[in-house]
């Protein structure tokens, strides 16, 4: 049973999330589904992490054990691709020990939120990104995005669903911001992040960035659990699944 | 009876091209009837240029003329949008003089084509750039491409239908090629381009690239008209109209 570590790519848009669903229509579904289809027998995919319905992934990682005798792991991309919707793409296969798994063995992930800043949302930009209107303070927004760096408390930057009760302890590497036009874009590079922490992290800053909220308010979401919930979540548009590091 | 110059971006996909058709599915049909709606009568949209169904703008231009007493010129994309599908956006008005004309006084246009050149097609490239899998010599495909530059009888890149019969010179006042990562960008910035010209010089280019003919096919292409058509027309999913020059 080698074990393979796959590398994949989505458009969110048309599907409800990574993580497998009765309704079937989730990424990991479709994988499951064109790798059993290949191999003559049900295969799980172990994702490093799930992603919400309409988060799109420029390289999501996953393991599989694929049953022997197999074909060649350079020949896995084509012919799982063969069986996917044009949506989901494998776009690399390596072979990795027996001990290497998705999710546990992740050093880390990068997330990455492009928000179009102009009063109009640029027709190509639909599902590409999070159309915030209103003017936004460049230098406060990246005062807000990098207070989020080092290693904190993000119990107030985790939906409570599928939130672990106290484990919300993790270490965002960086947290960047660049403009580029009407582009924005804010990329968080952490060892872990917890459910809809990027976007609601993402929300808190942009609400900071326009003025709306003080910027005690966002480290006090980060040094107090007392504050509660940041409550601002940025759409599921925009955000983008960008790596796993290993 | 002001006129005006609309910027207008859009994405091609769900559209039967720019100029006006029976179907009443074109970007023109949209921005008219918008515009009829807004000012209780109809309005003539002039634009710079036809765009084929499915490619993209960044920035079409039109002039309309509307009638007297109107709204601020400021005020016109709000309005406009608010009665249009997402997909088309009006980005800019501005007033011109009454000799203005959208497409008589273009001094030019810019067009792009982004090409997808890896064995899959990323899921998010989908209708956006046109996927060539085969190896492509990058030093060839730019020596192809830089061909197209200067004053030339581009009878062999114009299609027949719409062609006009004797006048099929123009020029190209750059043609460029970029390559980041699986991305190739090539950016013609000409006086005037012939019917589907941007997508015969690019499927000749990429052609050339490919080693699939040699370079003196191109050239000869655009030294003898007896060579006939140059024949590889390239799909318009990449192809974008990137702005109008006056």
């Amino acid at each position: 049973m080698p074990r393979i570590l796959l590398t994949i790519a989505y458009d969110g848009h048309p599907y409800s999330g990574w993580q497998s669903q009765p309704c079937g229509k989730t990424v990991q579904d479709h994988l499951e589904k064109s790798l059993a289809a290949l191999c003559g027998t049900s295969v799980r995919v172990h994702g490093a992490g799930r992603t919400d319905g309409g988060v799109h992934a420029l390289a999501q990682s996953a393991h599989v054990d694929l049953p022997d005798p197999c074909m060649p792991v350079g020949k896995i991309p084509v012919a799982v691709n063969a069986r996917l919707p044009t949506q989901i793409r494998v776009v690399a296969a390596r072979r990795v020990g027996p001990d290497f798994h998705a999710r546990f063995s992740a050093k880390g992930k990068v997330y990455r939120y492009r928000v179009w800043n102009a009063p109009t949302l640029h027709p190509l930009e639909i599902g590409r990104a999070w159309h915030v209107p209103e003017p936004v303070d460049l230098a406060r927004l990246r005062e807000a995005v990098s207070q989020f760096e080092g290693r904190h408390d993000f119990f107030a930057f985790a939906a409570n669903r599928r939130t672990p009760v106290g484990n919300t302890v993790r270490t965002i590497r960086s947290a960047r911001v660049r403009r580029e036009g009407a582009l924005l874009t804010l990329t968080f590079d952490g060892d872990g992040f917890l459910f809809r922490m990027v976007r609601l992290m993402a929300g808190a800053a942009l609400r900071v960035g326009k003025g709306r909220e003080p910027m005690e308010w966002l480290s006090d979401h980060l040094k107090r659990r007392a504050q509660g919930k940041a409550r601002y979540c940025a759409p599921s548009d925009g955000l983008y699944l960008v790596r796993v590091r290993y």
